[in-house]
């Protein structure tokens, strides 16, 4: 018998692995740009109309950001749509000028599927967007697009979620016709998430140990950045037990902020975009209510009265950042889940492939 | 100099009132429904599209509502709209078959009254649903809804919650052609309501001490019901201070089950419909993981091993259950507030109107 890999056989060894096989990941679903510029085509032809996106779990936070991508790039209506609408109350809605995307890292939840069975009866043109194309998911929509993230074993989503989103942006441009353009754009953070992983590591565990000892937090960010919002807290959730909840930074100040105090710390994802006054606001807030803040993003040196600072580099179309500003937050989870005794590769209750309804 | 009246100046007491006053201000919104029945033939006549939904805070899990009352009323697809890709990045979206529902209790929103703005100029049907039909927002719109509530005190909304719901649901009746059937569904819900507050308020208030030590909490529904699942997480986020996170009963199994333990309870909202079986799924596995259970709902009966029980009666139209389930949770929220010492009229950092962007 030989003895279990020194380095693969620790706590989160998987999930660490899978991090920072991300630009690699990247890469790799670029070299099916042929497949998108086709999909691309036929849903053109048949008028794309409302962009209906549906999901679980990471997916759905890809959806928040392909609102964005599909929004700003073929100035198109994208929307996370109700799953339960369809396939449990069986509502009559007219989904012939549709196109529904349907992202399922496994190609396997149940409701998804379902979803996309009855779509395509309804005239929708509909696509799968998942890293199993030999997936009962597959076989029911009309179009596949791989995600080609490569097999991943960690239970928390990692590489499989940033290729969702470069899906969606690749998907987007090419319906916008610039799909040579956003393979470009793409390639380029590929390059940057690689020449950054080693810094990302570096700042995301710096003050992980501190974070052992917090029960909840907040996320915030706003526009496509909801999107990695969401997609943190649910990291830390999965990882490392911390009530984490992703907020809109407007919506904090709706009365999510009357719950802080120092030991319920917000991170805060500021891009150098039109949300940035938002988000600075927002963030002030937080500081004035007494929370610890974590500033993160293309824009963290804004958030002036942070403790901690995780920055992000610029990429050069901003829509792009969210695929860069999760990755700290997944470091960040994995080094609190270790601080904390825990396995990120492994949660408590989770299994990879969720099946519930 | 007279004395300050000794019930109204308890703390949390002006939002008890306002909670017990929901029969009446529900009644007062009915008396509105020619309004309605007008606005739904405008709508109708300018070709009614996707009803694209925008509101921050309670007004936003309210449109979660939305989603449903239009998608099972007149067969449309609604969404919660990003007010972000319109206002902040100025997507060029086409917006010439759209209705738009604005939804500000107070009618000064900020970026909700500058998504009307813009959207009315883009070609879209803009309604404004408000609690102050001499604001902004309603000046803005092309059409005005009043909610008629009546003027509301504490700072955690209440009675505007509930009749944001009866107009989204009278609205949409309106649509498809039922007002009248609808306005008596909900002049019944009002019925419903007056009589079981009593046994609400004993239900709900019944395990608030041991709660006064809880920090974390999940709620769950699926459907109609996720809207209360966000409103009564918002309640008991700012006047408890819990960090309360409303979630999907099929996206607790994505991720957020693996957090819970025996000092996370989760409030379960299961309503007699066609969610039910997904609602039980996701109750089971949150007690297995070791959570204390609340029980709501229509069908709060079904969740067998819960270890408290806050039932709620079922209205004639299963799509109207959230106006009854969302009360319980109001009344929990007050209870746990006051055995908290905190003034659920006056959480900490929070203003009636909230104008952040």
């Amino acid at each position: 018998m030989s003895q279990p890999d020194p380095v693969t056989s620790l706590p989160g060894a998987q999930y660490l692995t899978e991090i920072r096989e991300q630009p690699a990941a990247l890469r790799r679903l670029l070299e099916h740009r042929a497949e998108f510029t086709a999909v691309a085509e036929a849903a053109t032809r048949r008028g794309p109309g409302v962009v209906r996106m549906v999901g679980h779990g990471s997916s759905d936070n890809a959806a928040s950001f392909g609102v964005y991508a599909f929004g700003l790039l073929p100035g198109l209506t994208a929307t996370r749509d109700s799953i339960s609408l369809l396939v449990y109350y069986g509502a009559k809605l007219d989904l012939s000028n549709s196109t529904v995307v349907a992202l399922s890292q496994s190609g396997r939840t149940p409701d998804v599927l379902e979803y996309v069975e009855r779509a395509r009866r309804g005239g929708a043109f509909t696509i799968a967007v998942t890293n199993e194309p030999d997936s009962d998911l597959a076989r029911a929509a009309e179009a596949v697009l791989p995600l080609a993230a490569g097999s991943e074993h960690a239970v928390a989503a990692t590489k499989t979620y940033s290729n969702q989103l470069a899906a969606l942006a690749l998907l987007a441009g090419c319906v916008a016709g610039r799909c040579d353009e956003l393979a470009g754009l793409l390639e380029e953070v590929a390059g940057q998430l690689e020449e950054h992983l080693p810094e990302f590591e570096r700042s995301a565990s710096a003050f992980a140990v501190p974070f052992a000892s917090v029960a909840r937090m907040f996320v915030i960010g706003r526009g496509p950045e909801f999107a990695t919002a969401r997609e943190i807290a649910l990291k830390l959730l999965e990882t490392c037990q911390i009530a984490a909840e992703p907020l809109t930074a407007t919506d904090l100040a709706h009365g999510p902020i009357a719950a802080l105090d120092p030991l319920f710390p917000v991170w805060s994802i500021a891009d150098e975009d039109e949300t940035l006054g938002a988000v600075v606001d927002a963030t002030e807030r937080a500081r004035a209510a007494g929370a610890t803040v974590v500033a993160s993003g293309t824009a963290s040196a804004s958030l002036l009265d942070a403790q901690y600072r995780v920055p992000v580099p610029k990429p050069r179309l901003p829509l792009l950042a969210p695929l860069l500003a999760v990755v700290p937050g997944q470091l960040f989870a994995g080094a609190v889940a270790r601080a904390k005794g825990l396995d990120p590769d492994k949660p408590r209750g989770l299994s990879k492939v969720t099946l519930a309804r």
